[in-house]
């Protein structure tokens, strides 16, 4: 145990239908934003955490578990990645493993709350870093739902979706007409990327974003993983794309370089992680 | 909400390094075996759940993601599953799945401690229910080492080993004069299906397991999938043999009887479980 914390040590519990998970550690700093109510918190297993409403949102030493499944498979699939938008993802941990491609020419952040990232470049030192002042990274504090509406057609070569759950500020990240304005400013071989929730506690939702992705793109496909911090801690992310399902085909190139800097994803991770979809699961998705 | 409990609801949390995974309800019993401390708690989530030392074991509604790994990629791989060996497995669920195949005749279940049987029985009734009377179904109440010490050279088709954390009585279950034991009364062409922890909240047993099946066997392999009652909600299951990996193809005249009455399992779930080994635990473990 961390000395420092022994003496004013506490639990942080996330209340999820009549379940809880908790993080035994201290409150660092707790703060009302426009949004939403920010905290940060410092846990004996994973280091400092950030929670959001009081769900746990990233820790520093279990981030990558989230992180990595998110990014690699559009990034590797992708044939070009020259111009990739992030909307949400405010503690940085997207971006990172976005910058881990040297190929990467921009990425454009678009976070809806200053505070989270004020916060997250305080506190979660270890999550991106040096990485918030690489000339590549675009941090824009707006409305992702705003941005996406009144950008041009064709402007970006992968979008990733690193939101809350749908409720409060992220709810409207996982409706049709967001959706249709990411596929209209998606570039026609590019990917399309969204956290989306777990097949079991929020079973429902998981369903419904897999099946408006199945709808509104070609090709939509969910991969399931862990991340022991959400709800259950069974957890999915969804890839959509038009022309074919690049996604599930990370690219030769990529491979080496990223594999040596990843703790969870490798091609052969990746590729079980695409197939692990549960029965009862499959039973319910739109072909 | 079960109205019934509103009155006198709790939480009960299971505490592991730093975590803990808490589910709301109320304590039916807690008792003192020989062995451990037994509860039964009925929480609003899961209903009726086991906790064996303060450790969440299974539960009603949340019990088939555990079976269903442990057993159907054994049960679905070995050519001929007459006789089946299950050392534990009080709670019943690991019968119940090996009951569904028709092709089996004979079940040893090896329990420490009747009083697990007992109180499952009476109050997890959905697990196993009427299958307790099963003629092929024989429970003999003794300590699972000695059995498979004493019990004569090619004896069974599948050795089921569903026990605890290897801690307290489940410890000798890792041993690797428990598993040369399995290995020598498990004949030539059968299977050997072991629960193996988490990789990440028990990371060193996963690995030590994983390690030694693969020195006492000819082939092993961990599947990856998901257990939200235990510590960080992921959860591995190891397989060896001897011949070949036949654990790693389900035979296709069992698939559809036993895909239809499965939540999880299906040879598609199975394909990717196996696969789904995340890049830290590929690193280390012995090829």
């Amino acid at each position: 145990m961390n000395n420092k914390l022994k003496d004013t040590i506490e639990w942080f519990d996330e209340y999820h239908q009549g379940a809880r998970y908790g993080l035994e550690g201290k409150v660092l700093r707790q703060e009302e934003s426009n949004f939403q109510t920010i905290t940060i918190f410092e846990s004996i297993k994973y280091g400092r955490a950030l929670l959001l409403d009081n769900c746990w949102m990233t820790a520093e030493k279990q981030e990558k578990h989230y992180h990595e499944s998110l990014i690699h498979p559009a990034l590797c699939g992708s044939k070009i990645i020259d111009n990739i938008l992030i909307i949400g993802g405010g503690d940085g941990g997207s971006a990172r493993e976005c910058l881990k491609y040297e190929e990467v020419k921009s990425i454009d952040l678009i976070e809806i709350d200053s505070k989270v990232i004020e916060l997250s470049k305080k506190y979660l030192t270890s999550i991106l870093g040096d990485g918030w002042t690489d000339s590549r990274l675009n941090i824009k504090i707006k409305n992702g739902i705003d941005w996406v509406k009144t950008t041009k057609n064709d402007s970006y070569d992968v979008i990733i979706v690193d939101g809350a759950d749908p409720v409060g500020p992220a709810k409207e990240l996982f409706s049709h007409s967001f959706l249709n304005n990411c596929k209209r400013i998606l570039k026609p071989g590019g990917i399309f990327a969204t956290q989306s929730e777990s097949p079991e506690a929020f079973h429902e939702a998981h369903i419904n974003i897999v099946n408006s992705l199945r709808q509104i793109f070609d090709f939509a496909d969910p991969l399931y993983g862990s991340v022991p911090i959400y709800p259950s801690g069974w957890w999915s992310w969804t890839f959509a794309s038009m022309k074919e399902a690049n996604y599930l085909y990370p690219l030769e190139s990529r491979i080496i370089e990223i594999s040596k800097n990843c703790q969870i994803w490798s091609p052969r991770w990746q590729k079980g992680a695409f197939s692990a979809m549960p029965a009862y699961i499959e039973r319910e998705l739109i072909k």
